[in-house]
């Protein structure tokens, strides 16, 4: 903690500043300059909120200088985590491709889509069964339906599976089904979710809200983390700009930041970050150049007939060119996606 | 709905999006101007996603023309509502104010706040047992302790009480000590937790997340509803935006904008829409000179003890002063502001 | 300015920003504390980019300790600035209007708009004969021939004239014809104009940018008032937000800010920070009730007809009403608002 | 223009919207349906202000149709736009790229950045002789002596120059000595620069302003349009957000929106994208990937000394692996990037 008095503070204000800290159990290092006096606060000041210091006479600024989370840290965990789901790793040398539809509708529904995104490259199946929904007149899933569809499909085509979670009451029956809980980005901050999912064993894909800094988010993993599970996968999603002409912004720049502030794994979604699916594909080949870890795209085999979202999910025939194109830009920063399945399948001819 | 077609557009174009809305059961009506198409398309469009429309070939732009909620517009609800918390009316003439300290902390603490904001002239006590915190190493609340502390504080000093509620499994306990549900900004989307506060006979205070639209919060405010509770008051607490000289930008005119849109009471929360003690009166003002039907302040006897939020909790003694501005600017929009019993209690002549 | 070293920085990093430090001409104060070193350092940092620090190896965080503004400082110049034009003083006790049409069209419509803003009480007239418009085909000013109306009719009125300069190509022409000059949001950063107008004599209303920060909106000031011209008068008009319901989200929490940050006044455009007459009048209110020094409102006797913004201009009627409601709210805050020369010619009786 | 009335509006209402719209020079469609009537208005809508006609009594909403700009729209001209600079063709197959230092600073640190970026395969030379800066005690470019030192180097190493103008004052002297003006982002709104340059012949480089809509941008492209000048080349550089960790936030989604709405050229500028310098290379990888035209990088030999903004400065050898990660990347578009030359020069045996 660093507090800079005002130009004109008083000795009697600068004493009294310091008695503050002391009492806070803070050793006191102070500078004084020609015009300002400057002084360093050490200790552990995680639980201190700076704008109380600010309020007392004479403090022109006070400013935090140990970030608030611990282990989600790079500080902390210099090396990169890579997260299980069984022997697809999301963080190391593979870009792993979750992909399916926006909702679990219907048995077929979801086979096809489940079926066309492994052809394709995917390693893990996305699908809703409880949906978060602005209007309380929208479809809100299909429940435990739902989830049981899912699953089916993900075996029948050997892949993993992941689904949203929106309540403490759900994570019962998520668990049941998949193997890794999705926290949406209206619950970012939901903390009594987040505490549940610290107590669980299978690892959590957690999006930015669409307003939370990056400090935020890596904070809502710190409860996860805190609460033993390590299993934490960040999930860029766009967040709320003036712009409007795209549903959210991508913050693409949030890769290479949170790689730099954290050991934690970073995918990204271009289907919620754009809302359209002209625009999934360059995201979503910007995110890979960039670095992230993974993606996870809508895809869905009659998009116009989709009971949500059907207007940001690509057509199988758009993703397989996608994934053609992703395979050309990893290796430029050395990631591998997807290789080996596709081509033992004989894939790649039929590709152009 | 009203599809605008490109300029472009082929007729056949032009008749599949017709048919395609046919089929949606909407009547079209067709406009056709000198270089572009226009479908007019009537009926129940809110359960509707207008992107799907522009993906079709040859649209150039879809408009919703229904706003998506239906009990909360004053379209379907001309006069305004007036929320009851026994005798104290929030949306009448009254401007009616919240106050209390931001968390309860100890019986002395809450007692000597509450005894503070009633003899200023709030009507209702404000305070938090379940705390919702971005550091899982911050302070979290008494929890049940706390809740007992503030009932016995406001049953004391013939206050009403309003507390948060952050997740589903607290919502007996809140009802049993409180007047009225607080659902806070982290939580507005939380739609498990606003589906059963429908079901619930007490009101419900919803804060605006900070990052909603007021479209957002108003269909929000629609799930309450839609369970049957229709006493819901909307408090806006600030945005987010580049500005950070403040911890948020308290967006005044949402006021004038929510009374045109809906019948709901809106109240304001100057303490975490600035974040700064020194900014609320200026705000609390600007708020009941806007229309605000009421205020919900931060008032703490020893601020840079709390173990919370203390930067932007006011002293008693700002407070009352505070109060004695409102009461001159409130009759400049025909509202009073707790006069009688203050009055009554020989208050005014010791204020200045 | 204060370097804080991470957690694993060696004594060689430390050493090498400490050298750089000293070359920059700054005495430097180490403290060292249990995981971390933190460096003050002390001398005149106002031409360092911190971000350089920030890339030396074994940095953690730089931030800067004083402000980058210094003329424009309250710090600077502790009592508030009062900037005349003639016997209009903004910045005093007395709350100042300026009010009038959007842009200058005929005489009729100047002149008939000047009587009705006069008789309600505001004492500077504004009108635009140059118009920065979004688009190259809408409306772009009458140009003199506008100045010349606008003059004639504050002549005729008795009322000081503002009207706003596009370019330094100008500034001759407003110098002749107004008593200040105003900047718009768009031209806050076009550093050329700002430099000519610090080499004036007449005084200038500076709006905030609709994306610039307040430490921004002050070095912009910063570089007129270095050029020598101290007339500054700072204009809030609204920031761009994610919310759209409104054009812009009035800043009214910008009024206590800048209060604290610098001398110089501030007054509040509610016409363009919010788009919409029918929310004019509550921010209007809204901004005096926070504080603010004046206020600068669109007024049209015919705005339906009006040739730009004719939406935000608000009719006389409605002008004369919101005069009255702010002669009530005024005297919260120890202001007043145009009472004599009104009572003189018997304006109150009128009035309702 | 569409115009939907409220579900109440009277016939009376209705009729005099249409007489207004008529009086417009509109085509009118009505379509009554059954809880509202809709009118769509057919004919030049450009130069009309939809909030006028909201404010008509019993009016719910007004939707524009048309886009507001004519020339800069993919309606007009369907096929890309290619702007070229003597052989340097933007807007083609290959994607372009300019770097260069931020300011120009002396004869050997133009030359030796000039020598580094042609070598590693920038086509164009960026670097400023006019520098708009936030402070007015910042360092603000050589102005003429600048430009000369660019202009020698750009000849010496067989490069194109770009450099920036900031007022109509300075557009002689940029173009004695430059191939392309650069418009920077706090002028993307002087319309009297834009205008100016309209009349000019030589193309120019358009940034978008950090709180500008897309439209807004291609309507200051218009502006330049409209007068004659058609070489206009779009550059996004970050739009301001919540987020500051970034100094701004790299909107990587214009690009496929603006190829969309637009058929001018778009690069992006990761440098003042970012504001440092480890996030430009995945920044410039992402935007290449995304389908960017160009890159406009910045690059310094020594850039902790540099006058300005060295912080987001490359140093040369980041720059060749940037180039040689590009030239993997821009093959999964369909695009090249600086193949030849380089290839003549055995640059590429070197870089790995």
């Amino acid at each position: 903690m660093v507090v800079v008095m005002q130009e004109r503070a008083s000795e009697e204000q600068i004493e009294k500043v310091v008695a503050h800290l002391v009492g806070l159990k803070m050793d006191v290092h102070r500078s004084t300059g020609v015009s300002r006096t400057v002084l360093g606060a050490v200790g552990d000041d995680r639980h201190l909120d700076p704008r109380l210091l600010e309020m007392l006479d004479g403090v022109s600024e006070v400013m935090q200088v140990t970030e608030p989370y611990k282990l989600a840290s790079r500080a902390f965990k210099p090396e990169g985590t890579v997260v299980s789901l069984g022997e697809v790793r999301i963080g190391g040398d593979e870009v792993i491709v979750m992909a399916g539809p926006c909702s679990a509708e219907t048995e077929e529904q979801v086979n096809a889509a489940a079926a066309a995104v492994k052809k394709a490259g995917a390693k893990i199946l996305r699908g809703g069964a409880f949906k978060p929904r602005s209007s309380p007149y929208s479809f809100q899933g299909l429940g435990e339906d739902g989830l049981r569809m899912l699953r089916a499909a993900a075996n029948e085509h050997d892949l993993k599976l992941v689904s949203e979670v929106m309540d403490v009451s759900q994570i019962g029956l998520i668990e049941t089904y998949c193997d890794m809980f999705q926290v949406g980005a209206r619950n970012m901050q939901n903390y009594t979710l987040l505490k549940e999912l610290g107590r669980q064993r299978k690892p959590v894909l957690l999006k930015r809200g669409i307003a939370a800094t990056i400090e935020e988010w890596l904070l809502s993993a710190e409860y996860i983390l805190a609460g033993g599970n390590g299993g934490v996968v960040l999930c860029e999603r766009g967040i709320r700009t003036f712009e409007n002409y795209t549903r959210n912004t991508l913050d693409i720049s949030a890769i290479p930041v949170v790689k730099k502030l954290s050991h934690l794994p970073i995918v990204v979604d271009p289907s919620h970050g754009t809302g359209r699916r002209d625009k999934v594909a360059p995201m979503a080949r910007a995110a890979v150049a960039a670095g992230a870890d993974g993606l996870i795209i809508e895809v869905h085999c009659d998009p116009d007939r989709a009971l949500s979202d059907g207007a940001q999910s690509m057509f199988p025939s758009q993703f397989d060119r996608l994934m053609a194109e992703l395979r050309i830009i990893a290796p430029a920063i050395g990631r591998t996606i997807c290789l080996e399945p596709v081509m033992r399948r004989g894939w790649s001819q039929g590709e152009r």
